[in-house]
């Protein structure tokens, strides 16, 4: 088998609008360092993270507006051009030294951490398609043990869906320590992150309630919301406290904020935890410290997961606990439609991107057989 | 040994300024109910809480402003008149039923928290002088496992200094899980609470940076904080971040938030943690979601502890690990004088009242050998 010399990618020049986003055919197919597995990809996911690194949407610590990119801590890593994509599906081709040729012919979906570390702490993470290259591309090299072996019979489209959001979410309620029982109010919950939510609390056993447009209700419900609320609601707590019928609000995981985070902060009972790991509808928000002292609140911030939560997410994968919620695939060449529709936020789940050459497009899971 | 039937005591007789607190000599000497003891009162600490409370100062969920007492979880327990006074010590002169009377003539110091649960969770917490009358008094009644022995050579009246302020501060750094040779930044560090902590984190093997008014840094520099920081310094984080000489900053421990929470929120490492129990410099701040989530920041907010931090604390007592920071006594009549004096804060440590029978002036702790 021969490997081609150049491949379709999509590269990121610099921070700003779309126009900083540049699909070519003639970029060199990287090579598989020590260590490392070349991935011949079939489909890569969209995420808010490829938007916000784009436009340097993530502020500074002392600046709010500032243009920066995602991270805060270590080295800015972030150098351009940068190919992004963060959800990689596909299948090994090569392989660097020190890795088992066995591996080349297996479909793997990618880890796209880097560590940085043991995978428990993330105080120095990164992520491909961020500080290195990642899936927006035909080919791809990550670290061989990023690159994890996949039997499900879900399609590589549907197995793009998962692992920037479902990390994400699951590590988010790892901060929280929501347990079997406990009740979580998820907003943005039509969002991917925020549908990932929805699934991976029930499948811990806890009780989600979520907060969405009106129009989504429905949807939301079907990923097993034991309520949805809609963010329109003039009473939004009053709604919420109606729909939990008397029980307490354990957890509230936010994807939004802005607005809404006074009330949710509200809404949480004593010794109740907030999470977060996004804030779509505005991060600077105002916090009363007397609240979260007085009913011993916590607050947890994070950004992707740890080593354990990705197994966890790989195992519900495998096991069929979670369902893939792929609303549509684009090819690369179209990215800038792809985000446009990202932002417009017309679906529930999660959109795909594919090598021209493999797109293949799909109904969205609403109108499949999950 | 016969016991009066009226006594002195210090009746808060509705939210509002000094005028609220009437001080009388004619309050009916309160009789321990089944399991309880009654305590001659020989000093009873000065806490914020005793004027927060006086005034209404903690708002509402919903309204910053509005007066309210200190409790936002389950009823309502301030009722008029109460005897305030939470830092109770004295001797057991009678019980009620159910109660050893081999433990009358022991001297105790009182555990002021009204636990209303198993004492590790605080969803419920109340406080002695708060849901119940106080050592403001010549007697009171507590529950008898909240009146613990001591035989440290301290007198009564340091031992009054203890419990509220020092039971806070412990719970903080639980909250926290503040460990052996991590950095802490205490703000507000010459107060009760913030005193108690430079003591406490020392106690537990932290390395605790303090931060308070110039005139006040070599005294708690004295309680044992590596480095003192001026809260006048026009860059306070960079002044912080010099002092800390290339540590990193594991834990921010905050009494006064207002303009000082966001550079403290700044200055702490990736995965650090933020823990709150008070506001004195302005409870609603302006937060910025990204740092929490894209530095992996937890905030903890508390009241009060739990029974666990409240033996540590009694440990710390006995085996004087920690010393008391009595600044001045002041008899029950000269309250209003006394909380004149609390609130200037023109001192290190703590105020504490006595019965007019039992009022014993002493020099500040810094003129005496700890």
């Amino acid at each position: 088998m021969s490997l081609p010399t150049h491949m379709q990618a999509v590269l990121l020049t610099g921070h700003g609008g779309p126009e900083k986003l540049d699909c070519r055919s003639d970029v060199v197919v990287p090579e598989p360092g020590a260590g490392e597995v070349l991935i011949e990809v079939s489909a890569c996911g969209m995420n808010n993270t490829d938007i916000w690194v784009r436009e340097g949407a993530y502020g500074t610590d002392d600046d709010p507006n500032a243009t920066a990119s995602w991270r805060r801590a270590g080295d800015n890593t972030l150098t351009f051009p940068r190919i992004q994509g963060a959800d990689t599906a596909g299948v090994i081709v090569d392989v660097g030294e020190g890795v088992a040729k066995a591996r080349i012919g297996t479909r793997v979906m990618v880890d796209f951490s880097i560590y940085n570390g043991d995978g428990c702490s993330l105080i120095d993470i990164d992520y491909i398609g961020h500080g290195r290259d990642g899936g927006f591309a035909e080919y791809v090299t990550v670290p061989a043990e990023q690159a994890h072996v996949c039997t499900s019979p879900m399609s590589d489209a549907e197995l793009a869906t998962f692992c920037c959001a479902y990390l994400t979410g699951e590590h988010m309620l790892d901060r929280a320590a929501l347990k079997a029982g406990e009740t979580v109010l998820i907003t943005g919950a039509s969002g991917g992150v925020g549908s990932a939510l929805v699934q991976l609390a029930r499948a811990r056993g806890a009780i989600p309630y979520a907060i969405c447009g009106q129009d989504k209700s429905d949807l939301v419900k079907s990923l097993g919301a034991e309520a949805v609320i809609g963010r329109e609601e003039e009473d939004l707590a009053g709604a919420v406290t109606d729909a939990m019928n008397g029980r307490a609000l354990d957890v509230a995981a936010d994807l939004v904020a802005g607005p809404l985070f006074g009330p949710l902060i509200n809404l949480l009972r004593p010794e109740g935890r907030y999470t977060t790991a996004g804030a779509i509808g505005g991060p600077v928000v105002e916090l009363d410290l007397r609240t979260i002292y007085l009913k011993h609140l916590t607050l947890h911030g994070s950004s992707q997961g740890t080593r354990a939560a990705f197994e966890r997410l790989h195992g519900y994968i495998e096991s069929g606990a979670i369902k893939p919620l792929l609303w549509q695939t684009y090819p690369l060449s179209e990215i800038t439609a792809a985000q446009a529709a990202f932002k417009a936020k017309g679906y529930v789940g999660k959109l795909v991107l594919q090598p021209d050459a493999k797109w293949q497009p799909v109904t969205p899971w609403t109108e499949r057989q999950l």
